[in-house]
């Protein structure tokens, strides 16, 4: 599908990206590079990537398809190095979680006759690094394109082809609306998330050791959304900043109601919200973007 | 173990109960009784107890083991209800969530000579009923009992070997204790998931198809644990209203700093935040209460 693909960053979406790629022949050569040395030597002795190489620049001679993998807020630095050598006609798209902040970053870096349509795979998992790849992340996933104005329509649709060999579901999106999108969907619940494992473990009077032991319910699934890669999260709020405190200042603001229906003890009200955050559940299951199945986190083990 | 046990309340966690014992052959005849005759006519059908009650006073007549596994706020009415017909040496317990509450709703009921040692089993999924149940729901996962001052150390150890036969890893709490460990790994996390699924309800601009066909990222867990039983979970917050209370503030208080830095750009705040709390994610991997398979709560379609 396209002869040559660069992939700039060997994280956990870079490496699943380089085994589906393999699984579904989409490319031809796949070359790779990562900034720290130890992450090239580990992709080199998994077989990550056709050819790693030692800058951005041999990464990008010749590509047809560059894959900026790396966090949101080094996009533009790769950007400004990789822009003078890329091929007219190139494709230059990103996985970054935040779509605005990569236009304003990257774009002014491209020159002329390099196409540019950002994207966003809706997958993920909690490791990260070269390792924690796999072929099948984003099979049944969503991937969400952002072209920018007076991009070219071939190429988009290349693009998207290239996504649903990957295995995803393929949308387009205007990036405002991205933004805010995922800013309720992904990151606001992951800073709540990341927010009360910080409580817990501030808490000297129940100790780390039963926080831990005693996390079989609610708490052990946010602990694992808490887990993922610090860098990313980091650069995704800062990058996200409005939409991500909008909806905060919204979650502040119901949660003190709910606080207060405890204070006064007002059952009702409790009851009548619970109910209907279930249909939301119901509704998730039937789009067909998780199962019925009871395992409340733990299907691994089952 | 026992020769008679009496199940009253008949949804996920006596329904689990009931096939833990079957499976480990842990009583002689289990009797079940639930306050909706649609209830037990479900368990009638489906085999769930050997003999379905119409009363509570049936249900518990003869009985040596006694399981309360209605809401918390039911407990108070259920053991008056009962009282009268407990025989002496027979031994009452429980499976809420809340552990002072009950002991003071329940245990001014009991007769003389009769035990009373609740329980707390940390297991559970987000659905309800008398069909939810299986045997393995306590596999693995911790029972915390909560035995009252003066409580005869005979029939504490008796019921301990109970919930090791249904499968669980047994400590002993103290009640105000346990209040406080499960308002921080449960109680507390489960208020914050229906918040934010609340809040996602409640965007316009955002629309539900959109919340619910990107909800791959974190937001999706949230849901998971915001569609467990709304009764259940009234009961728990007008029950263990103080240390909920007490960690919601203190939750508000971080989050309120997590927003500042986000709004400040403070990069590092937010890097060394998220890595701490990854620390904790890999205690409890350690501890053995979850994978590190990277399912991010979809293991079961893998």
């Amino acid at each position: 599908m396209y002869d040559r693909v660069a992939l700039i960053g060997l994280g956990l979406i870079a490496s699943s990206i380089f085994w589906a790629m393999k699984r579904g022949a989409l490319a031809g050569e796949v070359t790779g590079y990562a900034r720290s040395s130890e992450t090239r030597d580990t992709a080199r002795r998994i077989g990550l990537c056709d050819r790693v190489c030692d800058s951005i620049a041999e990464a990008v001679d010749g590509a047809d398809l560059i894959v900026l993998c790396v966090p949101v807020g080094a996009m533009g630095d790769v950007a400004g190095e990789m822009g003078p050598h890329l091929a007219p006609g190139a494709m230059v798209t990103d996985v970054g979680s935040v779509k605005r902040a990569v236009i304003d970053a990257v774009a002014p870096h491209l020159p002329e006759g390099v196409h540019f349509v950002p994207g966003h795979p809706l997958a993920g998992t909690e490791h990260s690094g070269p390792e924690s790849g796999f072929a099948e992340l984003f099979d049944n996933r969503w991937c969400l394109l952002v072209p920018v104005e007076g991009s070219d329509v071939d190429a988009v649709a290349q693009l998207r082809a290239f996504w649903e060999g990957l295995g995803a579901n393929v949308e387009e999106m205007d990036p405002d609306h991205h933004d805010l999108v995922v800013a309720v969907t992904s990151h606001a619940p992951h800073l709540i998330a990341y927010t009360m494992v910080g409580v817990a473990d501030d808490l000297r009077r129940v100790t780390d050791s039963e926080v831990i032991k005693f996390s079989a319910g609610g708490f052990r699934d946010f602990t694992r959304i808490a887990a993922s890669d610090p860098t990313m999260w980091r650069d995704v709020f800062l990058n996200n900043k409005d939409a991500t405190l909008e909806i905060l200042g919204r979650f502040t603001e119901e949660l003190f109601a709910l606080q207060r229906a405890i204070r006064r003890g007002d059952g009702d009200h409790l009851h009548a919200y619970f109910t209907r955050t279930r249909a939301i559940r119901r509704g998730i299951i039937e789009a067909g973007q998780d199962t019925d199945a009871p395992d409340f986190g733990r299907g691994a083990k089952r």
